[in-house]
């Protein structure tokens, strides 16, 4: 997925740091910085963290239009409402189709302003998406760095970059397991005196409720019935 | 939507400023920190920017516990796979279900652990769920801000918490404006030489195609039949 991150005249240093270890964690490696104030700086490096090798092939381009010149779709990132631009999108909307046209058509550019002003109307003028974040209107000031992280991680979602989490491998329960544990349950709270065999009322049809919601995992099983046994040797 | 950001002994001061206002972005503003390293402290505040609010009204507990006692599900953020836990889910795959409890049952915990250590065994034994952002595998260190950024921005849009951005209200062109625009560049593609009327090819077809695509108002109509009668008076 050809995805490069453009920063339009970053203010501080640190941003730039942050915003390429957000790239990285989401996969992305293409960083390109439009008149950064301060660049290369120690805080950079600092806030990059693992992801100073971003920092170190980082192109840096004289205006927004060298960055984009190898791209065939730029995507505004900005917050601000504008007249005479195209319709906004959400990124949640905007995120598929980018994500589809950077793996099969080309370069795709997503580009965020400066952290004070945001993106000018010149600088969306030449994007072809005007893409934002929904935020809570009366405090709509994402970090710089932590646009670009959200923004990145719905790329990352939509193009089904990273394997889901898969669980480690767990042997569940059987139904006779189960029934087994029940068993024994029910004896110890009988000779507990707290079930009486004469009235026992729904208290077993709730244990096994409960323990059927729970998706008990066979050595869980293993692991009860040996308490149950030590209860029952008690002669409670 | 009753959500709280807890932190697990955070380490850096600036990490929890840079949460609240990650948080308050997305709507958000019950912060709680168990054993903080140092708090409150200058570079919380500074971070924090226009959400220092919440880190006067976060509440400091002295252990996981405290700080979930009243919540009725507690989500444990991790990145890193672990033995002897409940299954993990992406964060995409939990946030509808969390954002309904925290709408309608009662309040849902998300939980984040140190920035090095994560949350150890003993404190993702103490969550209901087991969340994961999926990340790089060779770089899945997202910094402390953005991860409590991702989840909020996720429990956000799956409540659509926030209106979708509207377009300004524009006049489309009619289908009229587009054909008048048509035949006076048609006109002027003929009288400069350019098109032979006697074999125009498919020039006009593809203007059409292009103009349809675009998606013309009736403003920028006006505007290219001005630039056309321009070139027409020209006699070009």
């Amino acid at each position: 997925m050809r995805i490069r991150v453009v920063l339009s005249r970053p203010s501080h240093p640190g941003n730039i740091g942050a915003a390429a270890r957000a790239m990285k964690t989401m996969g992305f490696a293409d960083l390109a910085l439009v008149q950064p104030r301060e660049f290369p700086h120690a805080e950079a490096t600092a806030l990059a963290a693992g992801a100073a090798d971003l920092l170190d092939t980082a192109r840096v381009h004289p205006s927004l239009d060298a960055a984009l010149a190898d791209c065939i779709v730029a995507a505004g990132l900005s917050a601000r409402r504008r007249e005479l631009t195209h319709p906004p999108q959400t990124l949640r909307d905007a995120a598929p189709e980018l994500a589809a046209i950077a793996t099969s058509q080309g370069r795709v550019a997503l580009v965020f302003g400066n952290e004070t002003s945001g993106l000018s109307n010149e600088e969306l003028a030449r994007c072809q998406r005007f893409v934002t974040i929904p935020a809570n209107p009366a405090y709509s000031s994402l970090n710089l760095a932590a646009a670009v992280q959200v923004a990145c991680y719905e790329l990352a979602v939509a193009a089904a970059s990273f394997d889901a989490p898969r669980a480690t491998a767990r042997e569940a329960a059987t139904g006779e397991d189960v029934s087994r544990l029940c068993e024994e349950l029910e004896r110890v709270a009988v000779d507990s005196g707290y079930l009486d065999p004469a009235q026992p009322g729904r208290f077993m049809q709730r244990i096994r409720r409960l323990l059927a919601r729970a998706g008990l995992e066979r050595e869980e099983v293993k692991i009860l019935r040996g308490f149950l046994g030590a209860l029952a040797k008690k002669k409670l």
